[in-house]
Formats: structure tokens, sequence, C-alpha cells
């Protein structure tokens, strides 16, 4: 064993998240942040889910200014499935940044980092396969302002 | 925004962590098990350090049998840092696979999937790079029994 | 140091709960049960709120039966307050009163064990008192079905 | 239900931990400090166990200075049973008592605000009661320094 990897990294693209945010994001303190929705969906290749209420992200800001992603996601498809999904995450954001989005801009992953690691957890036998993949998503677009929402890209990590 | 990905997924190798088991695990019930170790190390291009308590592992079994990783790790380097790591991850073993391991055989990502998603936190300025990224760990080597240990190697997604 | 107590436990009451639930708990395996409420108050001497979205309760199940509350909370205050809320719990249940209360029966503390440790986290300065205690709620009363709700009755320890 | 309490809030000494910290707590940054013991005690009427590793507190640094308790403790009693604690907690403690603490001096709960509120999980069947109890803790003793340790009574809710 040395300081050179000796697995390889692949990937497998899972679904696209659209997450139309509820409200204006609700600000607890310095450290803590909180957004929800109840609405949006999850599509892919083997799934087509709704986002449905109880969907929330508890966003933390380190002393450095770097954030961390604290997501619990509620998704229902249409064959019935419950699918709980739990993720952490970091995004690095400028003050200049945030504040653009906040008047209305779309920032992508050409503009900020935004990067998550959800899993999931379902009884669905159709969905058997979520339950057993470590996940990352990458943000694909993120607007602030009237019709706000975060888009992003989820690939099973292999 | 259809169901193809927008975003590409990147990854850049940050370091491989090697983390002898401390003792047998404690399995609290059939949910629960706890692994735990203090020494072992983390190296790479950019860190040399030294796993330290507390460190452990806190792994749940769901219902369907895939495990999910609840672990926190500490992280000591040569140049004073203290770097808290906390992951979560998706482990697919099979019981023979488990029994094996028990007895002493070492099992690879060939044999089963073992991903984590960890994040880090510090304030020492050399690490700030460690703070901005959200990583994912790939299993290298798992071995049990006697002399046992689990080694991965820790991608930055980009 | 011997197995008695040095110290002695007093409590205050700081304010009740009552938090409508918002449609049929979402059952996603035998492990896990998603409750959440978007509307609901918090009433006390000193605090009168509304429960916002998100709140939610992903409530597991272990082996034995018992019922663990994982839940968060957010409370907007009538003079601008945003009150984070989070508690783990634990509940015993009979399968006969679940089922019961499924069918719209009330139950209270004098039927089932329902105490959960809730703290708080806020920065509006008319409430910082809430960050300072640990607190314990006990069931006051769940009713299930139609207008199902659980309301329970918070106490600051001390 | 108006806002006073329907309930009434019950009690029952449990048991008192006593844990040596390990060495100097290890500061990750403004915001998260870590603790770590691997011996130490909990005794009681019904119980009598070693604290073993993995122990550890993540304490956290809120905005206005309070301190949230987020902890994990391993114990194992003489008869084998494996009991996994996991608690939150609030800390208030001055800048000179922190201090005075770090010098060696014992503070106790007349002195701060140091309450938690563990949960317990454990398969034996003699501390199946644990599993059932939502327990608050109290500092009986807080020591810093050469020696040091903390100690709090355990009470279980009813």
């Amino acid at each position: 064993m040395s300081h050179t990897p000796s697995t390889r990294l692949e990937h497998e693209y899972l679904m696209t998240l659209h997450a139309p945010v509820a409200e204006a994001p609700q600000q607890v303190d310095g450290s803590l942040t909180i957004f929800h929705s109840d609405r949006g969906w999850a599509k892919g290749p083997r799934i087509d889910a709704a986002i449905v209420a109880p969907t929330g992200d508890w966003l933390r800001t380190l002393p450095d200014g770097t954030l961390r992603v604290d997501a619990r996601m509620t998704l229902r498809t249409g064959d019935g499935a419950v699918i709980h999904v739990v993720y952490g995450g970091v995004i690095r954001i400028s003050p200049q940044q945030f504040q653009a989005m906040g008047a209305g801009a779309m920032l992508t992953s050409d503009d900020i980092y935004f990067v998550t690691a959800p899993v999931f957890q379902t009884a669905h036998p159709d969905y058997a396969w979520l339950n057993q993949v470590q996940a990352v998503g990458k943000v694909a677009a993120l607007k602030g302002g009237e019709g706000g929402y975060v888009a992003y890209d989820i690939f099973g990590i292999r």
C-alpha cells in the first residue's frame, strides 16, 4: 500500500433531481440556514419520482466559510415506492455569487462547487438497486429569487 | 433539463487510508455493529497523517441486508493539523464473504462493494483544501481476523 | 463517587407543542417511517410560535420493537424569530395501541411511553434562553386517522 | 390544550457515569472540539459497566457561545452486554470557568449548566429496560488538566 491509488473510481448516471425552493431560506443564525421543498422531481433511466415533504436542507456554514449540506429528501414514484434520501455535501460559493443568486441569477457547476453524496433507502423491490449504491450529486443549476430551484445530476459510484 | 446529465463528474486522487481494526467488532444488536481504530495512517500527495482516537464506525444493517457506514475519524498530521473526518457509505458483502473475512481472508473491490463519502474539517491553513471538497472512498482491501484492517483510496470529486 | 446521584434533577415548563400530522405516514421499510407536519403551534409562558416546514420525524424501529424519534422542526414566532428544533426520543407502543391509533383513537401518556429530548437554536435575542437549555418533551396526546396530531409538553431541565 | 402542561414529568435514577478524559481535547476549529475516552465506568442499581472505545464527544460551539454535546459511547457490562449510548446535550460555561477547568479546577452543577439526553441500544435481554427509556444526564463533576474527567448522573424520564 503506497500513496497511489490501487482502485479505479467509476460512475454511472442515475438521475437528475430538480427541486424548487419552496420559499425564502430561513436563517437560524450565522451557522445554520434552512431550505425546504415539497415538490420537484427525480428522473432518470430507471426512475421517475416526485419530491414530496418532508424535504429540507439544514445547511451549515463552517468557520472558514465553506458550506456543509445536511439534507433529507422524500421521493415517491409513480408505481408506489417511497424512497428516503439522505445526503451531506460541500458547497463553495463567493459572497458575490450568493448575492447574485439571491437576485435571481442562475449559477452552474462552472461557477460554483456544489457536490453532494446521497444514499437511498426503500423497501420497494423495483428500487432495491438504490439501496445498494453510494451516489454523488453534482450541481447542474442553482437559481435564486422568484422561481428558484436547484438541479443536480446523480451518479452511482462503482 | 431532461433525464440525461448536463454535468461531468471528475475526480482526483487525494490519499489512501489504512486503518487497523483495534479488536473484534462490537455487536450491539442485529442492526448495529461498532468498529473502532486508534492507529493507522492517511497518506497522499499532499498529506501524511496518523489516525488517532476517537475513530469508529457505527455500521448499520438495513432490513434488506445492505450496510450503511456511519463513521467519524480523527487525523493528526506531522505538522500539527487536527482533521475531523465524517462519512457515510454503502457496503454490500455476502454472508459467505463476511465469514471468510472473519476467518482472515482479504477482500478487495473486486469482491465487495464498499464505497464511502468523506468530508473533512480543519482550521489548519495548509489543509484548507480538504474543507472544500466532497470526497469518495473506495475500498482497496478489507481483511478480518488477526491483523485485520481496512484500506481505501480517497478521491476528491470535481 | 458512588452509585447514588449527587445531583438533583429539576425541571421547568417551557411550552406545549401541537403538531397535526400532514398526511398518512410514509413507510420506507420495516425500520423507517417518516411523518411530517407543516402547521401546528408551540405555546408557553414565554413563546407563541407556529410550526412551519420543514418539520418531520424519521422514526426508526429498533430490532426489539422500541421506536427512536429522529425529528427536526422549524418554529416561527410572531415577532420574527426562526427557531430550529432537533430531537431524539423513545416511544413504546404496542401493536394493538398502534392499530387503535391508526383507526382514530387518542392515546395519552397513561397509555404509551413517548418522551423526547429537544434542543433549540436561534439567533433572536428574545429567545436566547432556548439556546441554553436541554429540554425534555412528554406526550400529552397522540391521535391517528383523520385530524391526527401529536401534542407534547416541553420542560427545560435544570 | 392550553399553554399549561397536562402531563407530569417524573424521573428515576439509573446510573452514574465517570469518564476520564484520555488526553487534551483536539481543537478542530472554532466550532468543533473533540474529546475522547477509552476507560471509565457506569454504575447504578441495575448496571455495572466499563466505558470502552469508541467513546467520544464532538462538541460544537454555536455562534452564541453555548455548546452542543454530540457524543457516542460504548459500554460493556461484566455479564457480556454491549451497550451503545448516544447523546446530545447543552453546556454553558464561561470563558473564565473554562480556563480554570483547564488549569485543573473541578466544576460542579453549581458552577455550570451541563445537561445531556442519552438513549441506549443493546440486544442483551437483561438490559432491555435501557432500550425503553429516554434518559437525562446532569453533570456531577467536570475536572480539567491532569487526571481530568467528567462525571454525570443519569436519570430515566417517566
